[in-house]
């Protein structure tokens, strides 16, 4: 028999639409990978009654508990208290957290003050989620037969901490193995992926074939449920074959992290070094590049010619052809991706150039942009139309110029079968 | 007195994360701007049972219950019949909208089925919010001393409806409005700020003084409730002016969007330019920059120098210094930061250089970074200790760059008075 469960998610900021729920989508996806149902989800803010209330309502339709938010330092963090409370169970300080929290300033040189130290409060007898990413432990527990766990509210802690801590403490409450399989694709949007294997989505069941969107980029998540997860594992293998061969080469990589981890990853092996000039983008490919641990070995800089100036100055683009066709061209992204492949000595450069938005520039529209390849056989460029949105323009701008330093190194064709 | 409400969402999809509930943020985020107080929000499935029992809960703790999704033709679309049943009233065809949604389908050119007509059946003596935007109309009662709204799912549809229909009907419900002023704080923590301001913040309540974190930045609300905006904005103006008389030049904005919006209006009214040379952030300053409309007034562009023969060739940055001092030093980003504004012809010039982690280099910790700003009149640089998580670091250096540009500009000491 699978537990039932309820998202409880604290926080004044979310109850007044300050910030979006977005732990409580994540926690709700992988509670149903590891077969657990959620059918509450609940909201409410800082507000101690109102927490204890909406605590009562749970423990009466939920066999786990979770809770984001209100692990903080300050007064209106207040959810262990009001969750331990409730449970019957006191506070103790924990002395190894103390520690923790005691280290993680002295690493950053910062001052700890005493109200730090309510983050090392925490229920006798829990399981301590420790906090990789930042201050405020999570806490689990059981009591009255209930499963009980606390996250901290930041995103950036909340989702890490899900996957490393609370996936592994909850696997033992769950008498099914799900295994799950990433198939990331780039370069064919999610309608026309969903057109191509609509009857495979709808018609299985286990494994499950889901669709999801990402920005510029889809996933497909093939799920089986067994009784142990190296069977639920082999039930995914010919779904997912299966899939790859249907789609191509949109496909980037299985159960890989992301575009540019995978594009890192093949530059490295084969030796080969990187640079990039960046107009329109301002540096966002260098930066979601260099996100990979690493970097170095394949990254080697590049330069930001915001201004036309630059362009000729630091990486010898013709003046004269930035004036002919404008600095948004095709032929001024090809002059980018060499010049800064001279410039940065490196195998591949890379140029990018349009226009973000939300004005247009050189009368040509928000969402034009030219994207090059460079190496030593040649130039592969490309021009993308990206519609409207300046942060969407730009992640789209990268996300195709990754894709086309993939496809350059793969021997791929410069453009997708569909786009 | 003023309604409180209670927002529940209603749709399988939410509740097993294949989407945000981005309504529930909008509807909060009105509501808020009437003076309403949301207190619970509530996410349920497409299950008659459940749905009940979220209502009835939903009964007794609010005035006002908002409800969205399961209105469309579908079998699982019943959130009209389980409202219109727990509060007693009987459905009815209402054939203005039987008229509606016939004429939607003729314009589209579409085939109307017949369970189409089933969102024309609306509960008896209900205001009908007809829907522009999709066929589903919304309806909103009163009875038994509740107001109810039901609202279509899709935010395509939910939003508009939102502010077109709802909003008019709610005004006479309304007797407050309300003023939020936000003060942005950076270079301070927010435990610092907090124990700073912490009677304050305890103790008033109208207007209300609330302490938010965002990564290496944090914000004040201030909240004032009154019978009109004007009101209300005229009472949080002391608190406001008290507040940034008592945080002093860590303030950086009131009601501003950003840092990098503030810095970035800062050097355009004084016609200043500015210039980045960037390692451990590969890019990340320059793409925050540039995220502001219009940026290329200010930013020239930069140099990316992850690897240390760039710092030489392209900054000028001296071999023998790196040798002897290392990549990451206080004289390198100074250097960095004069080659960048010469070999941008820039105002201002500045250096980021670190170990993001996770491993550390050159014998660093991972955490540690300097940063740089060079001007006509010379150089600020800071050594920050940002602790672990490679995107913290990088988040955290790019920040810090960005409040030492403004201090440098405005002539403030370099140094925050507390960090």
């Amino acid at each position: 028999m699978s537990l039932t469960a309820e998202i409880l998610s604290i926080g004044t900021e979310l109850l007044l639409g300050d910030i979006t729920n977005t732990d409580a989508q994540a926690i709700a996806q992988e509670l149903g990978a590891l077969g657990i149902n959620v059918y509450f989800q609940t909201v409410v803010g800082d507000n101690p009654e109102r927490i204890r209330r909406a605590v009562e309502i749970a423990k009466s339709r939920a066999d786990l508990i979770v809770t984001t938010g209100g692990l903080g330092p300050t007064y209106d963090d207040i959810t262990k208290q009001t969750l331990a409370e409730s449970f019957g169970l006191p506070l103790e300080m924990h002395e190894p957290t103390v520690e923790r929290i005691r280290s993680y300033f002295e690493r950053r040189g910062g001052t700890m003050t005493e109200n730090n130290l309510l983050q090392a409060m925490l229920p006798r007898g829990c399981t301590v989620l420790e906090n990789d990413w930042g201050t405020a432990p999570g806490v689990a527990f059981e009591a009255n037969g209930k499963v009980v766990v606390m996250l901290p509210g930041p995103p950036r802690e909340c989702e890490p901490m899900l996957r490393e801590r609370v996936l592994p403490y909850l696997k033992k409450f769950s008498d099914a193995a799900l295994v799950s399989r990433n198939i990331r694709v780039v370069g064919l949007g999610e309608s026309a992926m969903e057109y191509r294997l609509h009857d495979r989505i709808v018609s299985m069941t286990n494994p499950t074939v889901a669709p999801y969107a990402k920005t510029f980029e889809c996933l497909l998540r093939v799920t089986a449920r067994a009784e142990t997860s190296e069977e639920a594992r082999a039930m995914t293998e010919p779904v997912v074959e299966e899939i790859c061969r249907e789609l191509g080469d949109v496909v980037y990589g299985v159960d890989a992290d992301s575009l540019e981890s995978v594009v890192f990853e093949l530059l490295r092996s084969r030796g080969l070094t990187l640079a990039a000039a960046e107009s329109c983008t301002g540096g966002m490919f260098g930066e979601r590049f260099t996100s990979v641990p690493g970097a170095s070995e394949v990254y080697r800089g590049g330069v930001c010619s915001y201004s036309n100036d630059l362009k000729v100055n630091l990486l010898g683009v013709d003046a004269g052809l930035i004036e002919r066709l404008g600095a948004v061209s095709a032929e001024v992204a090809q002059q980018m991706a060499e010049g800064v492949r001279r410039a940065c000595g490196a195998d591949i450069g890379i140029g990018i150039t349009g226009v973000a938005g939300p004005a247009e520039s050189e009368r040509k529209p928000a969402g034009l942009v030219y994207i090059a390849v460079a190496d030593a056989a040649g130039v592969a460029v490309r021009e993308l139309h990206l519609g409207r949105g300046r942060e969407r323009v730009r992640t789209g701008a990268v996300v195709s110029t990754l894709d086309l330093v993939r496809r350059r190194v793969l021997g791929l064709p410069v453009n997708p079968q569909d786009d």
